[in-house]
């Protein structure tokens, strides 16, 4: 419980391309919302530089030792879109710095909410966050020149903590299905323990319809418009959590508008789903960039830390900036609002709620 | 070339659930757009039985011998939905049989077509076929108890062939783009081979522009209306383009409607890309199953063995009768069409064609 702490420390890596211009809105925002708590000493930011891909490089880490020793002071990070050295990019190899941090911190529950009220869906997907074909990601083996192998773990333990989040998230949310996804027909060792797992765990939930499908279906079912609204808490292994949000993401608004919860035993960590877009920092329009993933990444880590009073303003005054009321419009070019004046709108909203 | 034999053999392999109704009808279209070869001996259907799940289970293998001793006297070969055993069936865990197949057959090219000419859609996924996540997909290991393993491979020959395939299919047919989808950024060793093997053989063919995109933004691409009728051909590993054809089958109108050809250097084998709908053969329902992706895949196999004015004439018809006319609509159940009624609809409206 954050409340009992003497002092709630929120750190803030604003990461780099155009992670500071967004996360500092989100910051703003925050900072807004809790500044009673802030006057009191009950909660603390803490701006934490040099997560950003130069400084990664220089020391060939994904995170630099002195940036995850600051992190770790934090008890909730809010972190900012990070570089990821694509082939063919002049930075060397260095690991994402989110899946580092998920590994890292034992993130092991990247919760993924999609809402469009509009159209009656309110998803939220659980996705395993720290093994699957990400936990050896960087350690395949080149057998020889011209056969490479790639490994994909799954263990029991990693495998029951995710479902049974999901099924306790449902439970306590009142939610009445969860379903699986997985490839347990051809990838049947890992997959296969998934699925074996789910079905076990949901015996403990007789009150949850449990069922499960394929993730090549399940990317059509969600383009299903009748249907789709149906699904409620989605539970899956890591690569396909990063797939099927990106998708779902898509039909909110675009993986621009979705933030993400990385939560652990000990620390939380909240981003954006989307990547840095340095080409937007090139040619100067970071400021014009959209907030609102951030932003909603902020909502999600007041609600985690037990503000829910404030938590439930932003949300309900993101509904109205960007689905009802729409006043301001970022468009990611000078043509449209700055990340600035779309957090203004923000703000000016709560402040008229009620 | 085909055209050259003595006789092409096409084997009709009805698969089980609906696949041998619906393959039967695929198979009297294609009976009537050939029958003057047939006549001539240029051409012979060749009924394969036995690809059914109560025989695969009885022999515990994903094809039983003989059947694939038949299946390998024909040249092509017209395959309809077989099942795949699920966790907690009654059945032994044979595999999957068109996995089976691709890799007995060496079909290492998956080639999915889905076009949505009213929205300008026209794209052609080639996916890799026989490595990837399926290769060792049913000997994972179990380490211990509480630690599973399954493998990723990738060979340097496997990875270029289907790269090459993608390439000379689009300068083929005057496509000017060629799009591949990994998960570089994280499936380092085997998605990094496809990648770097991709822009290496993308440089042979300077006048079509070669990009590529992580498989989790792509499948938000595609849902993007504006900007997904920019893809025109897509090369993929294995699993990638397992899960978003059903994407973007979807768009088209559901995995029901699309075909899928399986292409080797020896043998090709055509199919729907959905599963064998067991529930609706229960319920009696399979003669209203809806036979256009088994149809597709005939036109498709009419293409490949050289029979261009038949394959098109077909595709033309299944234009007018899923899209633009769509007098004789099937809806799976006794208030649509049977897939027989439907399918004299496709032969009446090739016969008005010209
Ligand atoms: C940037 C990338 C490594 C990351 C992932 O694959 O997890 C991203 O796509 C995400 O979903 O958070
Ligand atoms: C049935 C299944 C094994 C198969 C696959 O995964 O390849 C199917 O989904 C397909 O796309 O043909």
């Amino acid at each position: 419980d954050y409340k009992s702490l003497d002092q709630i420390k929120i750190g803030v890596c604003g990461g780099d391309g155009i992670g500071p211009a967004i996360t500092s809105q989100a910051q703003r925002i925050l900072e807004y919302l809790l500044r009673d708590e802030i006057k009191a000493g009950k909660v603390a930011f803490h701006v934490i530089e040099g997560l950003t891909i130069e400084r990664r490089a220089a020391e060939n880490a994904a995170i630099p030792p002195a940036v995850l020793d600051e992190i770790k002071k934090c008890h909730v990070i809010l972190k900012g879109p990070t570089t990821t050295p694509r082939k063919g990019d002049p930075w060397p190899n260095v690991e994402s710095a989110n899946v580092a941090m998920r590994k890292e911190l034992d993130l092991f529950a990247n919760v993924r909410p999609v809402r469009i009220p509009e159209q009656g869906i309110d998803w939220t997907f659980y996705r395993e966050n720290t093994e699957g074909a990400y936990a050896v990601g960087s350690k395949g083996v080149h057998v020889t020149e011209d056969l490479g192998v790639d490994f994909t773990i799954a263990t029991t333990q990693g495998t029951e903590r995710i479902i049974r989040a999901a099924f306790e998230f449902a439970k306590a949310n009142g939610k009445t299905r969860v379903t699986a996804v997985t490839k347990a027909n051809i990838i049947k060792t890992t997959d296969g323990k998934f699925l074996d797992i789910f079905r076990e765990i949901a015996k403990e939930y007789p009150d949850i319809t449990a069922d499960d499908w394929y993730i090549d279906i399940m990317t059509a079912k969600l383009v299903d418009e009748k249907r789709r609204k149906d699904f409620q808490v989605v539970v899956l292994p890591n690569l396909y959590g990063d797939i099927i949000t990106d998708e779902a993401a898509e039909f909110q608004g675009g993986v621009g508008t979705a933030g993400s919860a990385n939560i652990g035993k000990k620390y939380a960590m909240f981003e954006a789903i989307h990547g840095s877009a340095p080409r937007m920092v090139q040619e100067g329009r970071d400021i014009y960039a959209d907030p609102s993933s951030m932003i909603r990444a902020g909502a999600m880590l007041l609600a985690h830390i037990g503000y829910n009073k404030e938590a439930d303003k932003l949300y309900r005054a993101l509904d109205i900036c960007t689905v009802t009321e729409k006043k301001i419009v970022t468009t990611g070019r000078s043509n449209g609002a700055t990340g600035a004046e779309f957090a203004d709108y923000v703000m000016e909203t709560i402040e008229k709620l009620k």
